[in-house]
């Protein structure tokens, strides 16, 4: 039936360990795709559907690939299909293709004078990632009832489509991309036949969506240049769910977080990130920027406390244990220059990072690419004191909050950061509470309900 | 009149050393924008025209300043107008906006999670980018005829054609871009304000041309994010001058070498690659790709042998230096593990370069972007022995010689570098000779003489 739902991503809603009795714990997955679809699933679940949606994801941890192999659990109303493929080839399609190749080629992260540099492992690993996402497609063919609707998500399984296109032609299929898209000279990284086997893929689905209309303009700049029929295309940002960042503030841990902030905060103002420790993220020139400010303005030392939640991310790879040490270098370059003022904790603590964003009086979020970055719309949501907002152009969620009161942080441009840092912290009260008021108004104006429907409506059986 | 031409170039036909008894010397300028462009106004000067054409460029050596200050001198019927801006705005121009900015950006070089940083020196150094593009076009509006057609060269450049739109809107202009141009993200490392200033001084002139028409699609791309504008536009791939590379082949010194390689190579095939020790040329993966061959195909160790011919280029930069290191290091690391089989010569040797092209039997040029690349086009006039060429697809070259009868090499992958070699080295005579005679047609179809008629065909008036 039409109203019958399968979504498909690598990471599901939830994910198992194995207790030391040798029984499995659920415990809600992690990532920003959980934290806006799951709040959307179940809100569908609770209007007395009479179906019941599935969600195929893949079996990551070792509980994972024990509850595979046992009938579907079901959670909050979904009905939970892990895949468990051969670790390996796993490893191949999560590692090398998906997070080196694609996310780098996407974000732009290579150094491309020398890297990435393909050698004959690269492609059995694209043979892997292909092979991936076609047991995906034969799981989601297995699963789908007649003329179903099936939302698949994000980098990892981008050639989905394209197999359910001839196995289950009587599926609409829609295509997520979570990422950035990039344009053809940022694709040219992949061998010829690959970017096309990529595209085609993408293509294969009846509609591909995106954060930012920026991103679907590359993506079919992409289309155009590899000569590949673009599919329809839709952009929809994806929103937050302000109840559930409302509990964490509200929890025990979120004030004990916010009065901790407070103390070593004191009467100075505070400037905030909060991200992963990724190398899209632009942390060092954050900080070079802020030292900047503090060049140009040092009556600003003594003011000024800038506190950043970067949470670690992918340090098993070279290239992010490299920045991580930049990252720390740069602290300790700007903290020996001004005193102690910035205080960096690289540990993963949401409820810290949620407080943080609430007690801000600036927010920096920098990137030097960014899908949508949904940090961004949770300061907009959470903050109490009306913080300014300084964002990268290069963020999808500029296009939401750009025109609505956010000031301009160029990424690459630490003069033109700093003086954004600059004039939000000047900034009069009058001014900063009615940017304010027009950012929690762009943030708040869609729901995470609202993408599932445009996801929902956009969906179609692909043509051809 | 419309039949008067100035030239704009930051380097000229001549340059001028100071000989030891304070005599000015000229010398012919370096460069490719000179060995194609000055034989198309050689052959325009002894056509019987009424008129002198005019090149107008900077003064970069000490001589150069020197002549800068007396009248112009003529050069094979061209009247040279060398003028000297101050000594730091220039290096700033050059070095700073030019040579590390815009380049960088065009051919996609920088490991952006870091670079580059833009700080206030930056700022300034774009100032003076356009204070010197300002004197350029001031000193044009000085030496341009009524209704004279004035042909601006390259990335330094950029601004000339919005000054002269204001100050001399009966000029007829054309921009001609010698580089790739980068698609939007690329262009992203400029802060929007410049971003859009460079775009509208480009749109500034009556047309801009480019040597391939992808660099064209994506510079239209870029006005179309940065909403403005777009001037009119052209393709027309720069020619080769065959007369002037025979005549370095037939020279002692062109002769002398190609025995040397002679000797050298005894009765191996001969691999070749002539670059700039350039960020962009894709040396490193080049050899890794040979190794690669070499693994694979064992037998071939001691039956080819690979001469790189890659003279030094802006060793003063910390960038380029490094990537000169890494090129020394992976020749030693296939030489330790293969025995010799690359000989790497780093030093500017003209004649030893076309006389390797004349000798080769495969040449790989595999750069990760090339506004065109000039030596595989003079590959395919100079050689000798129906040499197969393994082309970068990014090469904007590909647009004219991939489809006749080049092979593709893929610039970031090796596996896919190594197996063109391979299939190179492996191919029958009939197939060579046949695959040579498309590619000498392909690279001998049009004349540096047909490119300026191209460029004097498309000046107009700038719209507006």
């Amino acid at each position: 039936m039409a109203d019958d739902l399968v979504v498909v991503s690598n990471r599901g809603p939830v994910s198992y360990r194995v207790d030391d009795d040798g029984k499995l714990v659920p415990r809600r997955g992690a990532g920003g795709l959980i934290s806006t679809l799951g709040p959307a699933l179940a809100a569908r679940a609770k209007g007395g559907r009479t179906t019941t949606d599935t969600w195929v994801a893949a079996a990551i941890s070792k509980g994972d690939r024990r509850a595979a192999a046992q009938d579907p659990a079901e959670n909050e109303g979904v009905r939970i299909r892990l895949l468990a493929v051969d670790e390996d080839a796993y490893r191949a399609f999560y590692d090398v293709i998906s997070n080196q190749t694609l996310w780098f080629a996407y974000h732009g992260l290579d150094h491309r004078p020398l890297t990435p540099s393909l050698g004959r492992a690269w492609h059995r690993a694209f043979e892997a990632y292909v092979e991936v996402n076609r047991a995906f497609a034969e799981a989601v063919a297995e699963e789908a009832p007649d003329g179903a609707t099936v939302l698949v998500h994000d980098l990892h399984l981008s050639l989905v489509g394209g197999h359910l296109a001839r196995e289950r032609p009587d599926l609409a299929t829609a295509h997520f991309a979570h990422t950035p898209f990039c344009w053809p000279d940022g694709l040219a990284v992949l061998p010829a036949g690959r970017r096309r086997q990529l595209l085609e893929g993408l293509a294969g689905h009846g509609a591909v969506g995106f954060h930012s209309s920026r991103w679907e303009r590359a993506f079919l700049a992409c289309c155009t240049e590899s000569e590949v029929a673009p599919p329809a295309t839709f952009v929809s940002p994806a929103a937050v769910e302000p109840a559930d960042l409302g509990a964490v503030a509200e929890s025990e841990d979120g004030i004990r977080r916010l009065a901790e902030i407070e103390e070593l905060v004191g009467d100075r103002q505070l400037l905030v990130r909060v991200d992963r420790m990724e190398l899209s993220k632009n942390v060092v020139r954050g900080f070079s920027a802020f030292a900047l400010l503090l060049e140009d303005h040092p009556e600003l030392v003594d003011r000024v406390l800038f506190v950043a939640c970067c949470y670690p991310s992918r340090e098993s790879l070279p290239e992010y244990a490299a920045y991580r040490d930049a990252v720390f270098a740069e602290v300790a370059r700007v903290n020996e220059r001004f005193g102690p003022v910035i205080d960096l904790v690289a540990e993963d603590d949401f409820p810290r990072s949620v407080a943080a964003l609430c007690r801000a009086d600036v927010a920096l979020i920098n990137p030097v690419r960014d899908g949508l970055n949904m940090v961004a719309k949770e300061l907009a949501i959470v903050n109490r004191r009306d913080a300014v907002l300084c964002l990268s152009p290069e963020a999808g969620a500029w296009e939401e909050l750009g025109g609505a009161g956010a000031l301009a942080a160029p990424p690459f441009d630490l003069a033109g950061t700093a003086d954004a840092l600059h004039e939000a912290l000047t900034m009069g009260a009058d001014e900063r509470a009615d940017r304010a008021k027009r950012l929690r108004e762009a943030a708040s104006a869609r729901t995470p309900t609202d993408w599932l429907g445009d996801q929902l409506r956009q969906a179609r059986r692909p043509a051809g």
